[in-house]
Order: C-alpha cells, then structure tokens, then sequence
C-alpha cells in the first residue's frame, strides 16, 4: 500500500513513523524542503525528486496546517486521479464545505474527512514519534456515498498506527470538540493569562492543580486560532454557556454569606459533568468501584497482589499506586466494575491483604 | 520536641507521618475516632486516652476543615496556654480576623497562621503520604508582634517536612492563591460542567488535555464553598478579569473572519502567562524514570507483568494505567529509580512485552 503523506509536521511526520514500521510505502512532500527531509532523515518515509509526482498512491493524506487544508486537499484530488484523499484536520464540518466548493461531486466522492485525536505541546518532525496515535481515537467522518472499498483503506491505515476508528457525522464530531477540546483549550489559555502580571513571590506559590489546568496554555496560537475560527459557532456556544455559569458564581461572591448555594452548585456541576468523563475503552462512562489496598513497600509484592486478583477471575479497571520513599505502606487502587467490588473485598481480605474502610473519591488540592 | 496535631484529614496525618519520621513526637486529635485511629495506624503519631489533654506541646497544629479552623484555634490557644498555635488553612486573612475576634491580644503572639501548599486528589488519613509537602511552599504568615523563638518552631517543624518555607503577608498569600488555586478551580469546575448533558459519543473523544484542565473538577463542594466564600473578594476580582478576556473571545467568535487577531491574543496572553509558572518543583525533585508498557486487556495479565517485574527484583515506586476508548489495549506507566530503567526495559522485553519508544513528555492534544 502507497500512502503519500502532504505536510511533515508533528502529525505527518508521526504518520509516516507509524506506517512505514507497518510495511507501507510512505512518500513526503511538504513546502518547507528542510521540514521535508527532516521527516525522512527520522524515517517517517522517501522524499521524491522535486516537482515528481508520486506514482499512483493509494492514499493521500493532507497534514497540512488547517488555513491550507481544503486547497490542498483540492490539488491532491486533481494531481492524483484514483488515490482516496484524507485529512487530518480538528475541525469536519467547515473544511468538508470548503472542500465541496473546490472540487465537483463525483470528485469529493474520493474525500474522506479524519481526524485523529492526537497530538503533543512540540510541534513539528522533530517532535514526531511513532505511537502518537496509538490506543487514541481516529475519528473517520464518511457518509452515505462514499465507497465502501476506499473508506476501508483509510480505516486500515487508521488501524495500522494503533489508533481506535470512530465514524462520526462531521456535525456531531464539531460539536463534540468545542465541548472536550476547543473549549479546554481556550478556557485554559484565559487561566494561564491571570497570571502575566502576578508577581514571582504569587506565582512561586503554584501547584499541581494549576499545572494541570494550564498545561495546554503553552500551545501554539498559530494553530488554535485556526482552529478555533473554523469551529466558531460551535465554541461560541459552548462558552456562551459556560459565561452564564461564571457569572452566577460572580454574583454569589458579590453577595457574601448567605448566597454560597451557588458556589457549592457549580462545584457540585462540575463534578457531575466530570463523571461523564469515560473510563476504559470508550465505554459509557462506568463510575468503577475502587479497592484500596495498603501493601508492604517490598519488591514481588505487586506480583503477589495481581495473582491473587486474577485468581478471583476479576478483571481490573484500572490501578494506581502512591507511595513514596521511606514511607512504611504502598496505598494501591483497583478499580473494577462494581458488582465485582464485595468478590474482591472478600476474597483480598481472606488472604490477608489489609483494606482499610472505603475512600471518599474527592479531589482537595487547597 | 512535642506536636500535636488537631485534624487528622489528610493534611494532618501527611504532617504526622512527616514528623515522626522526622523524631518529632507527635500525638493526633480528631472529631471521628476512626480517622484518629486510621492516622495513627498508618503511623501518623499517637492518640490520647479519651478526654486527656497532651502534656505541654510545643506546637500544636489545627488541620481541621477551614469553617472550624478560628474556633480551634482560639480552643487550642486556651486548652495549651504556652503551645504555639499554627495552621494549615488555604486562605488567612479572613481566619486571622475571626481568630482576633476570639481571643485577646497577648494570646494573638502566640498564633502563626500557616498554609502548606500541598494537596492530592484524594482526602482522608488515608490517602496521606509522608512526602506531602516534599518540595512545596509552605507559606508563614507572621508579624512583627510574632516572637522570634515561636517563629523559629515553625520554620523548623516545616522544613522537617520538607517543605520550602516562604514568608508572606496575609493579604499577598489571599491574592496569590485566588490566582494560582482558587480561580483555577473554579474554571476548572466549569469547563466540566459543560460536559453534564454532553452525548456519549460526544464525551468519548476526551483526550488528555480535558483530563487535565477538569482533574481536579472532581473536587469537594463542602470544601471548596468554604475555601471560595473565606476568599470571596480575590477570587471575584481575578474571575471579573478573566471574564473580560472571555467576553473578548467570544466576541471574535461571533464576528468571525477578520477578528482573528483576538484568538490569537488570547492564546497568546495563555503562553505568557503559562510561562510565568515555576518549574516542577523548586528544588532537587526526586524525579523517576517511566517505563512505559503495552498490555492485553485481560484477567491476569497484570499480575504477570508484575511477577516479572519481581523476578528483575525492582522496586516499582508508582504505577498507573490508561485507557484506549475501544481498545482491548491498556498502557501501562511503571515508575522506577532512574538507574534501574534499562534494566527494567531489557528485562522485560526479553519476556515478549510490548514498550513503545520511550515516554519523555506527556502527550497533548489537538
């Protein structure tokens, strides 16, 4: 199979990483000749003799920034005649018109819009590695005409990063994004930039919660605000909702005592909406049952645990241990699906494991 | 020296374990006889006989919930009259106020309020760790009025803890942590709770950049009403001006191309603000090496990762496992001490498991 990939930038470059480990033939091409080589000197794939065209791809992917998508996407459908033609862009619905505007019908027939969900804080090849997609979802947005044999190529390219297929309406995925990704993106921006003029003896006193809220505020602004631009009404909305919010907790810290029902409300909100957040594998969100076992900090403890865990033909959720050096106990949580959650019990405690009384699963950072 | 410690939450039994391991003794004190238990099980201190009062502390630590923390304070300072009296309350200005109204001027000398800034995403004895404050700001809020002797108690029992003390005015600590705790907070419940009537397919595309800004979204509302209402006027202030940058977005949102320019604006006010943020932690961390594997999503495969992970006997010092919507495939991060990581490596791949290109960065998401 012959994939030529347009544009060599994080995503490109981590394509190319991905398939060419997979056997297939991958050729580069992007506007910048050094970003272009960089890709292929990190084996993401060949660089062809300028001006050549590659001879008959399979597929095209356009991992072009988004501005340039949908005339790129254009060409690729003139320049090669039988090669299905995807792309990697944030945002469906818009880039799809755009697209459709460029090119005639049974031309866009060859069109199949993706987006997979990854990516890093580093732009470009450099930043490029093999498993960006893997185990994230790869959003595949097709409809009714398009045919069965193409749209089957692009989801076996999908598959062969390691990445999870997921067929969308191109209005469902837009709306989705603004809500799980544009929205985080801008909401973090705007708690990241309280902090430009704080002095250094404030922001000294910084800790893992606000880490987390403003990681992806060192993102590139290049990029999101073509982002955000393409899925304008989306967002707008979003936030629109989420002003209506901020203001009612304005409000209540105005008034003082007596009006902290809607601090406690909106805190309450956020936990609500938190837990609907997935857990494993895309499933509904499941809200696990988590055991919590103290261990002795000793090696082949772990091993111990887990047998025995499997011995009860429990499945685990998840896990996570915190523990730290010198400390006399390792603090482990399994989850499992609840119904499971008094199997486990019983049967850890009758070999011996120590479980101490339920854990309230409430965040504190204070 | 003698502490006693009145609390035994997780911030007062993190201190506990601190502490002792630190030749401190220290005996616990709480409302809930099963918390004083749990704490002092887990190695936190010493509990009294029912009734009896600890004989002459030095310190004497009130680690209760911040809506009881002046009462105690004022009790404390009755019941132990040549004690210093700290705390580990997130907002002081008010609480230095409210403990003023309780007790007379003489006795004020011998209260410094205090603020560890340290905090997980759990609460409870149980989830506490010695190593809680290991390389945190721990923020002393003294006077001029404040004796030398009972300052330097302070100074002393924090740094046993690990922490970096840092001297600041009541009012500059409010201010500060309205930006850097308080307000992140509060977004952060926001942005979740958009997510509340989101569809499933919708909420299926979360990635890590969701995760991250809505973690701590799973905080308590009974905590945090009364941390927002104690800092009511910093938090509203700092929100009043994220507002008007959000109202700035949302008014480019709506007027589409050719306001562009206030998109970028704000993302990049986001990256100058993010890099105002002190590295992870201020001093020497103690920084482990991931390693990160791929498994099968089925009973008992963790417990044979772990048994051979036992058999290379190395000590695995955190763990935790993700999730692939859709995937039959978790991944898995071991955290080791950084001189065993290739051995780890080379051990398990020479069993057949799967360890993509090494993890450096955490992913982001686009």
């Amino acid at each position: 199979m012959r994939i030529h990939i347009i544009g060599t930038g994080l995503l490109g470059a981590s394509l190319g990483l991905a398939l060419s480990a997979q056997k297939y033939q991958v050729s580069l091409e992007d506007t910048s000749p050094t970003a272009q080589q960089l890709a292929a000197d990190l084996g993401a794939g060949t660089v062809l003799a300028e001006d050549s065209n590659v001879e008959d791809p399979q597929i095209v992917v356009v991992a072009t920034p988004p501005d340039v998508a949908a005339q790129t996407i254009a060409t690729a459908l003139a320049t090669y005649p039988h090669a299905t033609v995807t792309d990697v862009a944030s945002v469906k619905t818009r880039l799809l018109e755009s697209v459709r505007e460029r090119v005639d019908g049974s031309e866009l027939d060859r069109y199949i819009g993706c987006h997979p969900m990854a990516g890093r804080e580093k732009s470009g090849a450099i930043a490029a590695r093999s498993d960006l997609f893997t185990a994230r979802p790869w959003v595949i947005c097709s409809d009714a005409d398009t045919p069965r044999n193409r749209l089957g190529e692009v989801e076996a390219m999908a598959e062969a990063t390691g990445a999870s297929v997921i067929h969308l309406d191109p209005r469902i995925h837009d709306a989705a994004v603004a809500k799980v990704s544009h929205v985080p993106q801008v909401i973090s921006s705007l708690v990241a930039s309280q902090l430009r003029h704080a002095p250094l003896e404030e922001v000294a006193l910084a800790g893992q919660g606000l880490r987390d809220v403003t990681r992806i505020a060192a993102s590139d602004p290049r990029l999101w605000t073509q982002i955000l631009a393409g899925n304008s009404e989306e967002v707008r909305s979003v936030l629109q909702d989420l002003r209506t919010e901020l203001d009612e907790v304005i409000t209540a810290l105005e008034l003082g005592p007596g009006s902290t029902g809607a601090l406690a409300k909106a805190i309450a909100l956020g936990n609500e909406g938190h837990d609907r957040i997935p857990g494993k594998h895309g499933q509904a969100p499941t809200t696990y049952a988590v055991v919590t076992i103290l261990i002795p900090d000793t090696p082949g403890t772990l091993a111990t645990l887990f047998k025995d865990i499997g011995d009860l033909n429990i499945n685990v959720e998840d896990f996570r241990m915190d523990h730290a050096p010198g400390q006399k106990l390792g603090i482990v949580d399994v989850s499992v699906v609840p119904a499971t959650q008094q199997e486990l019990e019983i049967g850890l405690l009758s070999k011996g494991w120590q479980i101490p009384e339920s854990v309230i699963e409430k965040e504190g950072i204070a």
